[in-house]
């Protein structure tokens, strides 16, 4: 049985090859069609178009950045969904945010399709290792569907609840993160100012309890000034930027949400959107700093 | 040699216990006298005055909770500087700011006497069971002199740099703390709002590569609505206060830090400023939850 | 020539019947009928559909509270724009985002329509007397072809450029409205804290240099507690939250609109989201104050 | 009799000069001297020190830019306080933060001195042409007495209310003051985002609704990139500064009151400190522009 994988970026591109190592067979496209390149030289099949996926294949994946591209590759001129076959299952891993992701499910179900939505928690090294985690939302008999492609993927899967319940539980887990890296760069700002020393700083504050595990990670990425991305700075924008739209939806205020996503705004302003989110420590910086 | 001790509240009677339960002979002082009582019962002896202690003692620690405490018991009409003999050492383990204590430190210094900051990373449990980090500023002679006394109330010693940076990193560190408690409080608040339970989110979160490891320890509290302090949100506040001001000492912009202040500023209006810090949480919450 | 209009809320209703007193024959049409009635009692048409609406005039004005309100009578399946006879005028009056009024220009223009973005400064008083403020944008000939019903309804037309600089002009101005409403609230806050009295406050403060001209109109709905809406304060927060769409749409960052957004969100929460945007003090004071 | 006057910068200068012509006897010290130059050439007597203004003087003035300027003029070990004549009168113009203020009243009074606040409300402008109006706290008897005073130097009195409550007042009009800056700042950065000039915006912001009168004042600024102090934007940071320190002591929540704060902190991380208020639109400004 044929697997489609949409969108080929840093982490599709990680989780298809994961896949096709593991003996799926693939039907993949991209917009940018050279990102298919590789896995069509291991054996992928490359379709033309969303639709051409839909036409060979009863599960779809999707990985893209944006709802836009998620409504775009699913419902446009060319769109995957009204092609597939009855009862076909499409497993969206975007990040999109709850209310968007509720309507695909929506647009899916009149059409005769079932749907999840899978965001992953983890970036670019956990997708290459096959060690994402996935925030599931939708039926149980669909999550078991797939359960062999997601720990293919992933070391892990958490069902969280109905549909529209995985983009809930990642836009919160989204939240923290970008907000545990705001923190952490206004720590270090603060700390230099006062004459500790980054590495000191690193060395104090990474690993005790104030500080996200996942920091560790980006200790050599401030050290070294070195922003490469892991997680793109816009992406954790866009996430904020999606949470403060669904605090909207939710009649709910998030104070200090808002105000670190505007802190990602002038990172992305002054040109850091497509480095790692670390990068937001270089609102912090003087120039040539 | 005698060790005098000022300021006994929820921190300091545990640190003066397990210094009496390592065999050193105290003088101890609090306002309020009778904090002092199961201390002088075991054995401690009780001083009427700060300036009392020094008269006793050339050794003196002090852990108060606010720089306004911190320089009466010192510099007061009956404060405990002037008495000192030449050259006695002061371990001020408050949580103070950085300019204040470099100030203590100057004070110290030209009335002849010797002065370390030395705050301490750890709430009432670690300070139960001798598990705090020091967080030191000053000469490190003057570390290796306490060593020992540091090692019976914490777990390890981190010698920042010079006075004020033992403050300087504590300030930092519980930024970071504050904005991690904050920041999971809307995700929480998010999360319900989308309907998934409070349980499923803190199993989902907390633990997780975006959850600060100390937030392990507010699950109960938040599932069980207990709020009794174990670090009270008044101080976490004051801490994100003192971090503000220093911020504005050093000509230095931290938006982030300054709007989870608010936040906690609206709770402790509210009337959670006794309770533990984790009671931010209630500012989400409606009446009667 | 007959004058479609669509929407009869606190604005629409006023606008609506200014109109209709200067001899101007309307087709009205508002979800809850009951609305229209007084207008039909004098002498309006009224319409069961925006579609109906569309089928007797050549020029449509549009005053709703959201986009989403504005989409479904235009574009959905009983909306106007598909039934309207070729190159007739759709002014919208509505207060929308600038890339959503973009796109109904858009569509206007596709299906053979010009299109006016007109939206108004000035609430429930000035539509009454006929003296609101329209900020347009769009091509001259169309606004010369309705400057004088806009001079029935309003007192001043600002032509300020292309399709959506109309929308764009206005949702610059209600940030700075209803951030000068909260930046007075925390004046009232603080000063009272203080101990100066409500009145002395505003007494001192309205009319100086530092508070926005139309806070003198809402002195009496604080002193005296009455915050019966002339700009409903959820209609402000949704104005807010365009405007921050619109910043992260234009790779804008705007923290202090942000900040003032969730106050906005907070008193919204609290229930007072149908009073006027000045019970946005509200969230200042204890209960029963 | 003689007045004394301490402090001649921007305001203080003009202030002075205003008495001088009146008619008035000014003895006047500035730590830096040369700027006492001009009063002197025009017959004021120069004093060495604010102890020896004390000494010739029983009504001293004093205009300086922050509590710790005022503290060591007036306590400092040549400070003037412990030298006037017994029941002599220190009317304090300077804005300082009302627990300060009320802080010095409480000196005065203990060293037989009288006191009032007496911060001003305009800047340079209304200084040079003695239009600036006084917000006083402090007894009537003690306004009265300097009421032929303050009418040289200001159009208008507001006797506030007992100590500490004209410094209130000012802080509260300047925290107002400041926002509305930031507010048209981020209207401009918005407005000219979506394709308006800054011409336009600023011809149809200015004067309506929205905008707080002074700002009309900034418009020339703006436009002309003349950013020149008329009220020091490093000054108006310091008063968003002391209201944060203010809402604090009061356990009072100001969330937009402290964004914007941040916001000035920006413009003066990046040097805009001694350029006027209006410069934090410099924030937003991409460099050259």
């Amino acid at each position: 049985m044929k697997v489609g994988f949409i969108g080929l970026g840093i982490m599709g591109s990680r989780m298809a090859a994961n896949l096709q190592k593991a003996g799926h067979d693939l039907v993949v496209y991209n917009r940018t069609q050279s990102k298919a390149d590789e896995l069509v030289e291991q054996g992928a099949t490359r379709a033309e178009s969303p639709e051409e996926v839909a036409q060979q294949c009863r599960l779809v994946i999707t990985m893209l950045s944006t709802p836009e591209a998620v409504e775009e590759v699913a419902l446009g001129t060319d769109g995957f969904l009204k092609s597939l076959p009855g009862n076909s299952l499409w497993v969206n891993c975007s990040t999109v945010n709850p209310s968007f992701t509720i309507k695909m499910a929506h647009h899916a179900k009149k059409m005769g399709q079932r749907y999840l939505d899978a965001p992953v928690s983890g970036s670019l090294v956990p997708a290459e290792k096959g060690e994402l985690i996935f925030l599931i939302g939708g039926d149980a008999a669909d999550v078991e569907q797939v359960q062999e492609l997601l720990d293919v993927m992933g070391k892990e899967t958490v069902h969280v609840g109905d549909h529209g319940q995985g983009a809930s539980m990642k836009i919160v887990n989204n939240m923290m993160l970008a907000q545990a890296m705001a923190s952490f760069a206004e720590a270090l700002k603060l700390g230099t100012a006062l004459g500790i020393s980054e590495e000191k700083l690193c060395e104090t504050l990474l690993g005790g309890p104030a500080a996200a595990p996942f920091l560790n990670l980006k200790q050599t990425k401030i050290l070294k000034r070195d922003f490469s991305p892991q997680f793109p700075l816009e992406w954790a924008h866009k996430d904020l930027h999606l949470a403060g739209v669904t605090a909207y939806e939710q009649n709910v205020a998030l104070p200090s949400l808002h105000a670190t996503k505007e802190l990602y705004a002038q990172a992305k302003e002054k040109g850091f959107g497509e480095e790692d989110l670390s990068a937001v420590y270089r609102v912090f910086l003087s120039e040539g700093k």
